[in-house]
């Protein structure tokens, strides 16, 4: 099955570039943590209620390439998708578009595991594996 | 009473400049907490033991005076102390020098409330009140 | 005459919060001056634009009031104007509005001196100061 | 041969951590930097000196995995070493060691390429690989 990308947009801030005058290496762990957020919302629940409901999927192995330049103040787009789905596990993948010059900066992916209350992974319910596996556009984006 | 005063010894991170060349303005109210911390530690308890025993000290206003220039690999002391202790809040004042040329860098302050497990603002019980008013001469520091 | 307000709107990170469930009170540093982007480029210009002109207006002096909770995912509003116009500084001043309540959560300003090359001190030159006093509804936001 | 590892001491800050309680994971790529720095000041060079004869060593891939738990005030050390050096790139490994329990919570790497005033790749001249290929206990630690 083809994975539904999410796209998000993000503007650079300010305090994200280093003196080098780039977008600081760090800082795409949490434009990916952004573009997930925003993948949840465009299938119909945000990653809050999943904690709610007392699940988390804690990152546990993130990769980062860094192809090219952000700069302060590029509009970029991080598209995100899932690209496995395990008994217990996910892995998300990431393209980072730099509008400025319409070119790949960035690739990246991060592995999840999914845990309950108990601090421990557990196999997916078939209520989350129905969330992480949904089609967008059977539902309307949590705005 | 003269407050004593704590020193916390920081050198600043790649990642804490902007594309300015400076130490991004939003770190020192990062490096503000670092100091706190060792002002604990200095009186023989932790921030998170405060926790532990069910209480926190939020921030409720911050204020920052930039003065001089704090560059990377800068090692910065920030020097910190309690300047008002009342019913149920606390301020903290800071100094920032910068050993690259001894001068006074930044001033601050910040003011907290102490809230209870129910996360509203309680007067303070008299074993928190002794710890902020612990002379560190008398207590060994937590390593 | 009245200064016209900028909104910028901000969805929480994760990576925002802290063990407490609340924003870190240093984020909002940076979600001002995401906001300051936003209030130049509703005036036909971008704070990029105004460096590439070889000024810059840093932050001499910032102060934050935290009077309501912002928690992971909110989405606040930023409102940002200029309060105060000097030859060589100007002050902005913040309200954060969450929106997952109507409560004005966080209040503050911000002071910066406009610089130079030279990293002195300018007077402000007419262009400059004609941006910075540009009417919003007389020119077209930088997408 | 055997690389030499240096370790960086590193506590964890408040700002550090998110509503899960954990250090969130963006910031163990802060410490990576953090614990190069220490290692180019234990073989007598600072990554600042390097910057001013004109050359960088920009990130271009970072791994992370995260294995254990890392929290609010614990003392990590970060192991770092050169594991690969080539014509005009560099990887440094990492093993974050958490004091609290002596576990190997985070492993990483790290690949770099250097770079001139032009911002290409450049192969590395002597005085450069001389720097890289030192051995720290031939040399003073920069303070």
């Amino acid at each position: 099955m083809t994975p539904v990308i999410t796209e998000e947009r993000i503007r650079v801030r300010y305090g994200e570039t280093d003196q080098m005058g780039h977008a600081y290496y760090a800082n795409y762990l949490f434009w990916f943590e952004q573009a997930r957020g925003a993948w949840c919302r465009e299938r119909g629940w945000t990653y809050k209620q999943m904690e709610e409901l007392g699940y988390k999927i804690p990152v546990v192995e993130a990769h980062v390439e860094y192809k090219g330049e952000v700069l302060y103040d590029d509009l970029i787009v991080v598209k995100v998708w899932v690209s496995e789905l395990r008994r217990a596990s996910i892995r998300f993948d990431y393209e980072v578009i730099n509008t400025s010059n319409d070119k790949i900066t960035t690739k990246g992916y991060t592995w999840h595991v999914l845990i309950g209350e108990s601090r421990k992974a557990v196999t997916m319910p078939p209520s989350i594996r129905e969330w992480l596996t949904r089609d967008p556009s059977q539902h309307e984006t949590v705005l």
